[in-house]
C-alpha cells in the first residue's frame, strides 16, 4: 500500500470535515445528490469526451498504481548487472544465456538476450530506448487523464453553483428558504474544488513521480546492458549505476538501494 | 461512431439537465435566447478573427474526425511491411513494382515507390518525414481553432453576464422581477463555461489523441520502409514495428494491433 | 481585405449588441466615458511602458497585416524555382544571371544571386536564414504587444469597475441612483474583457498564423535555392516543394497552390 | 531617458485618475495608507524572500536601465569590426594590436585581444559566448523580480480586501460607514492590481526587451571577431552582420543602424 | 542565517498586521482554529497524497537550506583548481595524488580522483555530469513541493470559505451574528492566499535560486576537472573559471568571487 497517498487523502478530506465540525456545521448539509450530479457526472463526461475508450479502461490500473507501492528491484538488477558484467568479462558474453532463465525482469530479460544474440550495440539501444518510450507513453495518458479531470472539476462546480442560483433567484418565496438554497449552491463549488485540489491533481503528481522512477529503473537497466555490451570495466559499470541509484532512492519509498549509492550534497 | 465522443458528450450534458431538474429547477429558465446570441455568436466572432478562412472551412472534417471511429490499419501495415521485407530480401527491391498496385494507403505506397526508384535514403526520409510534418500542422490548426473557442467560451459568458446585469441594474421597478433577471443573467456564464468545458475543450483533446495515433501510425511505416530500403533483417524490422504498435494500440479504440506486441508493464 | 479578421470583428461585436437589445437593454447606457478613460488608457499605458516607441512605431504596418490578405506568391515561386533549376542544370548556373532582373521577390533575388556568384553553400544557407529569423523576430514583436494589449485589458477593466465601485460605495444617498452606478461601473469589465476577447487577442492570433505561412514560403524558397545550388535533380526539388506548398496552403486563405499539392489525409 | 517607460507610465496612471476624476470621484479616498502597508509592504516581503539579497541590490540598476536610454553602439561596433577585417586581410592580425587601444567596447577588446594572442578559435568562442550567457543570466534576475512582483501585487491586493471586509464585518454599526468601509476595502485591489498591470510588469517586459537589444549586439561583435580570426572575406563578414543589424534596429529606440542594413518585408 | 528569507517573511507578516491594525482590526478576529483547520490540514493532505514520503522526510532539509546561508567554497575551488593545474603541468597528474587529501569538497575529489586513475575523459565527463543531475533533480523536488503547496493553498483557502458560508447561509438567525460569521468565513480565504504568496511560493523561488547557485559551482569545478585533465593551459583555466565567477557571485549572497571576476556590463 502507497502510504503517503492513503495517509495524505485521509488528512485532507478529514481537515475538511474537521474543520467544518468545528465551526458547528451540520454533515448532513454537506451532502447534495443534484450538486454530485452535476460536478462529478459532468467531470466525467468531460473527461470521457478528452480520451479514447481504450484509454480510459486503465483507469483500475491507475488507481492501483496510485495506491499500491511498487518495488522496482533497482538492487537485486543492480546485483545482477554487475555480476553479468563480471562474468561476461571473464566467460564472454555467450555464457550468460544460461543465467538469463533466472532473471524475472522482462525488461531485463529482453535487453541481455538482444546483446547475447550480437544484435548491433546501435540497435540494442534504439530497441530498448522505445520500449522505455512506450512506457512513458502509456503512462503520460493516465497523468493526463487525471489532470484533465483536475481542470474539469472546478468548473463543473462553478457550472452547479451557477444553476442552483439560478433556480433559486428564478423562485423567490421565503427569505429563509432562499438562504439555504444558496448555501446548497455553494456545495458544487465545494465538490468541484475540492475533488480536484485533494483528489485529481495529487493522485496526477503521484503518477507522475512514479513515472520518473520506473523510467530512471529502466534507464539504469538500459545503460548497463549497453555497458555489458561494449565490455567495459565493471567498475565503471558499477560507478555509472550508483549514480542513477542515486537518482532513484531521492525518489523512492521503501528505496532499497546499495548502501554505497553517492552522497553529493555538500555538508 | 466514436463511442467515447458520444458517451461523454450524452453522460456531461445529461448530468448537469438531471442534477437541475432534481433540484427542481424549470428547463425552460434554462433557455436564453439574448445570452446564446452573445455567447456563441461573439465565441464565433473571435474564432472567425483568429484564424484564416480556408482553415475554418475544415471545420465539418474536424467534427467528423472527433466523432467517427478511424482505423489507421497498422495491423495491416504491419503485415504489408514484414511481408515487402522479406521479399526483397530474397527477390530484391525492384520484385516489389508489381506488389504496389495491391497497397490502399497512400503514404505507404508513395513511401514505397521512392524507395523502389532507388532514391537516396536520406532524400526518401526527407520527403516522408516532411508528409508527416504536412499531416501534424494541418491537425493542429483543427486543435487550436477548439482550444481557442475553449478559451474564448467563458470570457463571453462573463460579458453577457455583465451586459445582462448592466441592464438590470440600469433599471430597477420589481424587485421579484429583479431576481428573475439577475438569474438571466447568469446563464450567460452558464452557457459559455459549459460549452468550453464539455465540447470544445473535451473536443481538442480527442483530436489531440487521435492526432497522436495517426502520426504514429505513419512513424512507423517511415521506420519500416528505411528498415526495408536498407536491407536490414525482417526480424529486426518485425522487433521495430511492434514497439511502436505498442505506443499504438495504447491510445486507439478497438486496437488491431497483432497478439505480439510488447507489454513491458512490470507486475 | 483579410475577410475572416473584418467578418469576425463584425459578427463578435454584433452578437454583444444583438443579444443585448433583444434582451431591451438601451445602448446608451454602454456608453461610459470614464471607463473608456480608465481601460483603454490604461491598456495604452502598459503596452507603452512595455515596449521601445521604434517597436510601437509599427502598429499600423501590423493593423494592415491583419486588415488585408497578402499573396505570397508560393505558386509563382514554385514556377520560378522549378525554371531554374532545369536551366541551371541544361546551361550552368551562370546561366541564371540574365533571368534575374525578372524575379520580383527580394528574397529570392538575394538567395539567387548568392548562389550565381558562387558563395560557399554553407554561408548562403546561413545568410538566407539570418533574413528568415529577422522577419519572425519582426513580426513575433507585434503579435508580443497584443497580446500583451490582451493581458492587460481585462485587469484595466477590473481597475476600472473597482474605482467605479469606490466611487458609488464612498457617497450613498438615493438607492436607485446607487444602482445604475454599479451598472455603470461593471461597463469597465465589459470594455477590459470584450476588447481583449474580440479585438486584442484574435488579432494576435491572426498575425501568428500569417506569420507561419509566409515563413514556410521563405523556407520553401530557401530550400529550392539550396536544392539549385547542390545541383539536385529537379524532380527531386518539385517533391520537396510541392511537400512545402503542402503546408502552406493548408493555412492560407485564396491559396494559389499548384494542383499537384500532395494531399496525404487518409480516406 | 527612455521616452516610452516614462510616457507610457504617464498615460496609464494619468488614465486611471482621470476616468476617475470625471465620474465625480474624490481623489482623497483613493489614499489608504493601511492598504498601501498590506499591498507594497506584502509585496516587498514576498520578493525578499524569493530572492537572494545580492541580487536585490541591483534594483537601482534595474531601474536606471528601465528609464534610461542605451545606446550599444551597434553601428560604431559594425564600423570598427568591418575596418579591422580589411586591416587584417592585408596585413596580418598582428597588425590589430596598435588599434586595439582605440576600441572603447570591452567586450570587443576582450574577443579581438584572444584572435590576436593566436587563442584556439573554438576557445575564443567558448569564453566570448559564456561572457554573453553570464551577461544574460544577470538581466534575467532583474527581469524575474519585476514578474515577480507582478505576481504577487494582484494576490496582496486580494489580501488587503480580504482583510479590510474582515475589519468592517466585525463590528458593523452604522450602515452608511458601512458602505465607506467596503470601498476602503477595495482599495488594497485597486494598488495590487494597477501596480502590477502598470509598473511591474510592463517593466519585467522592457528589461527584456532590452536584454535582447543587447545580447543581439554582442551576438553581432561575437559573430564578427570569429570571422576576422577565420579569416574570411570583408564581402561576407558584411553581410553577415548587416543581417544582425536588422534584428537589432527593429527593436531599438532611436537606432544607429547604417543605412545600408537589409530590408525584407514583402511588399 | 540567509537574512533575505528572514527579512522578507518579517517584513511580509509584519507588514500585513500592521495594515490591519491602522484600520483598527482586532487580531484575535484573526486567529480561526477551524479555518486553520481547513486550510493548512487540507494543504498538507493534498501535498502527501502528490509526493513519496521518502521525499516529503527531506522537508527539514529543505527549511535548512531555505533559512542558512550557505558557502560554496567557489573561490576556495578557484585556487585549488588553478593550483593543481600549474602542479599537474610541471610535475604531471600523477603528482596531485598526495595533494588529494587536503580537498574537502566531495565532487572535486571525486573528480580529481577520477583524473589520477587515467579514467577515459568522456566516462569522467559522463559520470561527474550524472552527478550534478542527480543534485539537481533532488533540489527539484524540494522545489516543487513548495510550488504544490502554492498552488493548493488558495484553492483550498477558498473550500474553507466556502464552507463557513454554508454554515452560515444554513442557520441564519441574529443579522449581527451572521456579518460577524461571514467574516469568519474569508480568514479561511486569508490565510490560503497569504501563506501560499508570503510563504511556500517565494520559498520554492528562494531555493530554485540556491539550486541554480550550487550547480553553477559543480559546472565550474568540472569544468576545471576536465580541462586539467586535457592538459590546457592554466591561463586558458583561468579565463574560463572567470567567467564561471561572474555567473555565480551574481546569484549569491556574500560572495567570495576572486576580485579578478569579468565584469562585463556596458557602461
Amino acid at each position: 500500500m502507497d502510504l503517503s497517498t492513503v495517509i495524505g487523502l485521509i488528512a485532507g478530506i478529514g481537515s475538511l470535515l474537521a474543520g467544518y465540525l468545528l465551526e458547528g456545521g451540520s454533515v448532513g448539509a454537506l451532502g447534495q445528490f443534484s450538486a454530485a450530479c452535476i460536478v462529478f457526472g459532468g467531470t466525467a463526461g468531460a473527461v470521457i469526451t478528452s480520451f479514447p475508450l481504450s484509454s480510459l479502461k486503465n483507469l483500475p490500473n491507475w488507481l492501483k498504481v496510485a495506491f499500491t507501492s511498487q518495488s522496482f528491484g533497482t538492487a537485486e538488477a543492480y546485483e545482477t548487472l554487475v555480476r553479468f558484467a563480471e562474468k561476461a568479462r571473464r566467460e564472454g558474453l555467450l555464457s550468460l544465456e544460461q543465467e538469463l532463465e533466472s532473471v524475472t525482469d522482462r525488461f531485463t530479460r529482453q535487453g541481455m538476450q538482444l546483446v547475447i544474440d550480437g544484435t548491433d550495440p546501435e540497435i540494442t539501444k534504439e530497441i530498448l530506448e522505445s520500449n522505455i518510450a512506450v512506457l512513458e507513453k502509456r503512462h503520460r495518458v493516465g497523468i493526463n487523464v487525471f489532470e484533465a479531470a483536475g481542470g474539469f472539476g472546478p468548473t463543473l462546480g462553478i457550472i452547479g453553483t451557477v444553476m442552483g442560483l439560478v433556480k433559486v433567484l428564478g423562485n423567490l418565496s421565503d427569505p429563509n428558504e432562499l438562504s439555504k438554497s444558496i448555501a446548497a449552491a455553494f456545495i458544487a463549488t465545494l465538490y468541484g474544488v475540492a475533488s480536484a485540489n485533494l483528489i485529481y491533481l495529487p493522485i496526477a503528481s503521484k503518477l507522475k513521480m512514479k513515472d520518473k522512477i520506473e523510467v530512471s529503473a529502466m534507464e539504469m537497466i538500459l545503460d548497463g546492458i549497453l555497458s555489458i555490451q561494449a565490455g567495459e570495466n565493471p567498475a565503471i559499470l558499477k560507478e555509472k549505476l550508483k549514480t542513477h541509484i542515486g537518482t532513484i532512492s531521492e525518489n523512492q519509498e521503501g528505496s532499497g538501494a546499495p548502501s554505497g549509492s553517492p552522497a553529493m550534497e555538500r555538508s
